[in-house]
């Protein structure tokens, strides 16, 4: 069966998807049709279905994998198919990873190098930290997205993320040998676990309601702070975790209730933004022509982005 | 012997103060001088000492008291005293609380009012909620000022803030019953209770390096979410006050890393607002004359106010 | 006849309603269609008219009464009305009192308090530049919105956003005693007067030609310095009030060419905000169901409230 | 007698000045000095009184003449005066005009120069505007500075302020014909009087509360309104004039309630600001040299400006 | 044949038309449509066409002269063409000059007046670097649009632009007199020759990569370095152009690295806007009636202006 | 002789000194005095002389190397040095390098390792360019510092900032290998040379008349073009090269008139904040005690950083 990747302008036929949204619309005319996205492991195309029935506009919803019947049109430059048929697939007969964007790096290959650098440390405080927190968030944190739209939006992308960082922060130690690398290393790895509460889960990725009232920062801050005291792990590592978890966004407008005041702490925001604004711009360059622009990156201060020829 | 209050220009004599804040000068010949502040129960004032002896230089310090000789002049429309002597006084020979400025209402005053409204809860998570709190914090949230200079800068400043804002809540939810009286107060009486931990305590009162670091609002949040789970208190309850806590200063740039999103939030930030700007305007407008304005008051962008003639 | 808080999705049949917006459209197939707001006591509801006649499209007005005969489709969680047919109905035969918001407390009850208040005024200066006012400006005074969408958006929305903020002002005065609560008090009753030039009037509002060019804060101050003159009213009593017109937007870039410098504006300023908020809030939360959040609130800065459980 | 544009480094001797501002200070050793800006017709100086009696610490005050016995030191490029001794001058025996700076233009140039214009008016309802309002305040408008301190602070400087607009506006309207001339004229004339309420005079120029509490802006728009009240002036030109009185400021934040609206409007905001910063640059390049830089401007957004060689 | 400014609602026939810019659409049955902006010396018009063959689709680009065959609708209060047929018409039968708005001064009288002022300058130095510049970009230079969009969108508008700044800068010269004339004259001349390599041409005008990359600012001033070093002209003035091309936009927002530090480099920003705005206004009150609100400009801070009766 | 790193508070004798910057002042009582900072190759003093005499005044000059006699007093935790008498040491007799600080790598051994990287290159425009600009500018960019005061302040601090960037491009470019790794390091290497015309010289750096007109990234950018041109360098590679220049300050209020728009320069800002950050903090961290915070930086948002005892 086709996958999504493979469809071009003119496509005819049937394929498997699972719906990431949908919305219903109503025409000029007053009829109501679907407007969905739809997604495999290979990518996503927006789609409408002009005619559905009462009985499907009633039964069809995210989150569900279907059979789609339809045909590709270009609309603007960009793909969309025009459905003819649905139909819905009992879940117990296939492989929800089918459909599900993972990274470039396996999970478990992600897992075994984090945990080969866990395992190096010397600084027995931050270790135990970490390990103690992973006891409750390691599942989660090998699956989760690092955000719900704007980078690493797939199953896994809060570990890549994580790693792309870790692989940052390694290099600029050598570069500033006064910093504390496993000071640095610890705020990468738990800087974002919040997450894991913030954010629904890794597909059909929503923000709960602990989420929006809290946000994944704070969240964190107070995992920390009970899991120091829970295991008795006391000094200033647990202060400084704490910081640089509160301080990573940067800016108070970012959601930071206090800006970075260690070295290392200015260090995780820079380098949280190199990493997720390289993912920003690869996706953002993902079917652009040399000598064309990408269209604005509402992530990147809402700049358009040249491809050079070089 | 004489109150600060009762100086005026041209007094000469002694009277007994605590330094407030000390620190050292070099005139232009390059003599070694003292500038202090000095403050007993009834305000403060600036004194010089111009003349100190290399063994006052290295012995006095803020936080001592002391008996001054000096006499007081008017500089810039301001009384300031040239010291001629000071002498040590020996902590075990006086009472503490006659130097230290305390609010209009007692503190027993303000502990009988604010225990009988919490006693008067009917839902007892928060109830709860608020005691398990007060087991470990209620010597110091009646004995903390509310900041460390803006306003309610005094010995029992906090818990006298408190009062002046749980007035302020219950005459609100009169005039709006949709307000959850509750949980306001429970925001209201914990909203400020990390200052307990952010500054060093009543008197000569400056940030720790974990109020530097994290912040009262954080260090606040990450108490409740642990006294919460340690007392086995679940519910929405706990999640709208961690979020009335972080949000409390209402805008992120004034540290708080969530904007209200219910209610009792937004009032909450307001009335904190209300409260602190009416004690801040108290005191500029201490001294000013009918008819001329105060100065100009940082905490209130920087405006100067006029005192009416009406 | 039925009324539109009524309606359902699926309601089919007759109603009456008054135009509060009209818009024409066109369809892909070019065909000429009509966008409306209705409107009755009880609410209001977005219609489409797909098939009007030539005569229809250039009689129907915004401002008429209609008999509407349609039936209710839900659109994107929205009630919407598709339209069969309109009839106008001549305004001599029926009240329009009918088709027209009103607040809860009766404008009748509104001026018997207001007006109680200020019967009780000590200072005649303020007590007759009230009434001076007052009798220009009384019957738009108890008949304007306070706005023409944001807030008390309805007939008396004006007095009843006053009176709301009077029982706020004189709670407030309690708690802060050195507050002159009648200055206060002319403050509020005078502070949004010059919405009744600002705005068109009662029904189907929008700004006048001078409400732009002027703004009701420039033009209220302009009436208040006159009405002084001419009736003799001296002394300091004016400057504060015109002051605290000026400023009760508390910001420049809200429109106050100038900002609070007494407390009585600092705080007419907050208590004009919370009331205006509350009733924000108040109509956010209509509809919303318990553990989800309104919309997205453009004058609460865009931020989307959570409807708790508790 | 010595003129203050005469000392240079090194004079000494003795002059006439009005002292423009004085302030008490006390020396590190605890004596009392006075720091005094003394002018004359020609500019002005700083100066030091370093032992004044405790007499004439008591009786000297800003506004009196003196005459003066020092000498003049340069300090920090600056030149400043050191008194040696000061006697207070009979303000019946001096001509008070010999000690105050006044514009190129002599005032009854400028007086001619705009009355003519005035005159040549063909819109009656704008000539009747300027004259009422001319009959209150023409004698201030022709004596008084243009800005306490910033830009035209001389005797006449808003008569000379508004006649460079009058010319600069004259000249527009000649490039764009659309402009209508009087109309703009008449907010070019109109648009400062207020300061003759907002300021205190022409010499040693303070805010009075009035104009603290209320503007310029504020207090000459409701002028216009009564005095066309008054004067029976109806129609759009009042509107236009009190729009374009309350805009001339541009920006909120710089004080205008209402941004322009009208190209009328729009020019007297641009000319305002040409007129005024040529004649900031004028004074700040004073005695700067070809090759050299201004000290920064604040009111140029604090840049400094180069003085070039062409 | 008909003119685009003849068309009224209801209008029906053939007229020909540049295409200036043309987008695919899809209606809600999933057919292709075409929206057109059309334009001719006289005016532009927006246009769809419903039911385009596929070669129709295919063939048709921005840039073409077509003849069409349509009726004019009123849609939203803006006229609007449905096209029944379109016929590409051979470019070489016609003159393009026919489809291209041009101002209101004919190019040849705006070089007649721009050189004659540049013959006159006495400074050689400004003079020679002008007229090397103009050996490359004359052609350009009175042929471009001074903006994409925002003013003086037209053919010659950069010189149309540039002479109403002439005028500008001549009569403000008249009024401060300690100005430097050529010196003005000559960033006026020269402030937007870059945009003859930022822009694409002047029909159907769109950004260069080059001035996206660089920006015309930064692009003219390394041409004004590069003409100078190859024609061995030295000294201030050349740093001061550079200094005065590079400070026009006068704010960094706006794009200017270095803000006006001469008063001729502050004097240039000042009337670029001026006469931008004016042209903006002129453009913006085209079809206002008397009493009536123009759309919301967003060059002139998103404001609507008001045309008065006056 | 002593160095100025190993004077103490009480420290007494001669020592030989580069007086870095010079003030005159006038004490209380008249007396000139003059303050200087002084530095030799281990670190910097303030150093006081309370009765020069006026040969001494008018003969002193910032760039002199003088032998200082004096003690060193501890004012404010810092130390200052009291001057009794200043001998002048001819130019002529010493090693000027002796009074300057150096960066911890050889300037030698900077160009080495620079050297060997643009040796290395491939791309053969890349390569030319920067070598045609380093035929002009090689002997400036090893000893001049890359910044007047912020950062990399002393002689060959340009240089030791770009080769700490080019390491940190280097590891960069190995985690994202979609980076075009010489575009990025010609970026690096160029992009600060403007700085040898902006400022004066690594010694007593000051700004220039051309470097605070024009900025040294307009500089820089129009020098590369004259050097492409000259050289017939040709293609996108020139285009991209001045962007990055254009773009690396990352934002408009920091001087950049064009937002990065290409992956190598949105990194170059990153590494040039990074490098020039850690090296802020270096400073700033100097003498600073575990557990204490630094000065606030006004590098750095103004914040103090916290030095942990970790």
């Amino acid at each position: 069966m086709m996958k999504i990747n493979e469809l071009v302008d003119g496509t005819r036929g049937k394929f498997c998807a699972l719906i990431s949204s949908l919305n219903k619309g109503v025409t000029a005319k007053g009829a109501t049709y679907l407007s969905f996205v739809l997604q495999d492991k290979t990518g996503n195309i927006d789609a409408k279905f002009w005619s559905p029935s009462a009985d499907e506009v009633a039964t069809l919803k995210a989150g569900m994998v279907v059979e789609i019947d339809g045909e590709v049109l270009s609309y603007n430059k960009q793909l969309q198919m025009k459905i003819n048929g649905v139909k819905i697939i009992d879940r117990s007969t296939i492989d929800l990873n089918d459909f599900i964007k993972e990274g470039d790096i396996p999970r478990s290959q992600l897992k075994a190098n984090i945990t080969e650098v866990i395992n190096s440390f010397e600084n027995q405080k931050l270790k135990t930290l970490i390990l103690k927190v992973m006891e409750h968030y390691e599942l989660d944190f090998y699956n989760y997205p690092a955000a719900a739209k704007i980078h690493h939006d797939f199953v896994g992308g809060l570990a890549t993320h994580v790693w792309g960082m870790m692989k940052l922060a390694m290099s600029i130690c050598e570069c500033y040998p006064s910093l504390n690398k496993e000071l640095l290393l610890t705020g990468v790895i738990l800087h974002d676990i919040g997450k894991c509460i913030e954010l629904s889960g890794p597909v059909i990725t929503e923000y709960t309601v602990e989420g929006k009232l809290l946000g994944h920062i704070s969240i964190m801050q107070a995992i920390v702070a009970q899991v120091a005291k829970e295991n008795g792990i006391e000094g200033e590592e647990v202060i400084l975790v704490r910081h640089m978890i509160l301080s990573h966004h940067g800016e108070y407008e970012y959601g930071s209730p206090i800006l970075p005041m260690i070295p290392e702490a200015e260090i995780l925001h820079y380098i949280d933004n190199i990493d997720a604004r390289m993912n920003v711009l690869a996706k953002a360059y993902d079917g652009v022509k040399e000598g064309e622009f990408t269209s604005r990156q509402f992530a990147l201060e809402n700049r358009a982005f040249y491809k050079s020829k070089l």
